[in-house]
């Protein structure tokens, strides 16, 4: 039977990865790398890197697919129904690779930037893969520490305050409203900066961007100081690098804590 | 210098331990342990293998206290007080410890299951020691893997859906109702089960004990079959262990994901 680990492999410092994932990638034939197109050369040499710390010896595979284009233009409503069809070519591309790279008993992996749990599409992906019935393997989830988890620790404050609950959402649906019933609000995958529409309330913000790699940047502080030094600080590297990944956390009230 | 590393040591599973971790525990010399007077005698063993397993040459110190009494009568708005008296009875105990077992230019060592921001009060109760500025130190935060990463990695599952939010929420907070805006809500420290008030909802749930240990328990399905039997493995579990840790997640409509 064939085998698939969902490797979690952090948020960019490779001293996050956990030894079950040293172990998962030591024990893995294959590598699958599904190629965006785009710029982000220092995640491809961050990956090769840690499969050449973790398994000197050589010995494993990796292939490289071309990831489908995902229709961004799509907005509002329709960004469900973009992504299902998206999921459903992408499902196409790992159907095919696990059947024709992968032999009856070996072992695949996927390598996952921080935990394959949160705004990840792996494992909905191979639970589709499996569905269509063409080809059988059995796979299994490993956890890494994710961005969040990653930028709260390096700002050095947790994630709820006492008893609290926190709640974890996208930059699309801050931008729609500040999250009903909670006071800690981390918001990932906010290509337009959504927090610039909170500057007037009683917030802090830990924001984060390239967490745990050489070219991390930090800031917090009351929003309306600290928005638009993020602001600057995000053009001036988005700029010098070609792309960014950046997460930060909301907090209501810091005093009151 | 004093330094003072808080460590996340993952959810029960020693290979949850990311490079990092075992790095900084190798590079303490002397860890704190505060013991609840519980007859959590495995989780205490579990450390001491971690330590034993990563530290083979030993040299370091292990100094353990008393952790102060919490009042756990104290229910509903009294909550956060009561918890904050015992933040500030514990900052006292951490204060003494890192000024008199913590030489000036050593490293001391907190050690929490799980990921150190999620529902842990270690990095707040440092800030207090901080604040309170009797003894003056450095720290950093290692993030471990969370119990709700590890549940949903052992599920298979993600914590959110395609562009939906997440909340991670308390047994205290689910007992009064469910949170408004999420379809997806995980729940921490509930000692009272509230599921169980859920039953006639159209709710998926996801549930877990002992994550990542030998004793782990997993059970999945649509709440109404679900619930009685998580109540009756819960109930056998911590008959035969005299403790239980369970977390779970519990997801809305699972069908239209």
């Amino acid at each position: 039977m064939r085998t698939i680990h969902v490797i979690g492999i952090g948020a960019g410092d490779p001293d996050q990865l956990t030894l079950q994932a040293v172990k998962a990638l030591r024990g893995t034939d294959v590598f699958f790398v599904l190629d965006k197109g785009e710029v982000k050369s220092d995640l491809t040499r961050l990956r090769r890197d840690m499969l050449e710390t973790h398994i000197p010896e050589g010995g494993y595979r990796v292939v490289e697919a071309r990831d489908p284009e995902r229709d961004r233009r799509a907005g509002g409503a329709a960004y469900s129904p973009a992504v299902g069809d998206w999921r459903s070519a992408r499902a196409d591309i790992y159907a095919r690779l696990i059947e024709e790279e992968l032999g009856e008993d070996e072992t695949g992996a996927f390598l996952v930037w921080g935990d394959p749990a949160l705004y990840d599409s792996t494992i909905a992906i191979l639970e589709e893969v499996l569905e269509r019935g063409r080809v059988d393997f059995t796979y299994d989830v490993v956890p890494g520490i994710s961005s969040v988890s990653a930028l709260v620790g390096r700002h050095r404050t947790g994630l709820n305050r006492v008893a609290r609950p926190v709640q974890i959402t996208t930059g699309r649906r801050l931008a729609e409203g500040f999250p009903e019933g909670v006071d800690d609000v981390v918001v990932m995958l906010d290509a337009h900066q959504a927090f610039r529409q909170y500057t007037d309330e009683d917030l802090h913000i830990y924001w984060g961007a390239y967490i745990g790699t050489p070219d991390e940047i930090l800031v917090s502080g009351p929003i309306a100081e600290a928005a638009p030094r993020i602001e600057r600080l995000r053009a001036e590297a988005r700029e010098r690098k070609g792309w960014i990944m950046d997460t930060y956390l909301l907090r209501r009230h810091p005093k009151k804590a």
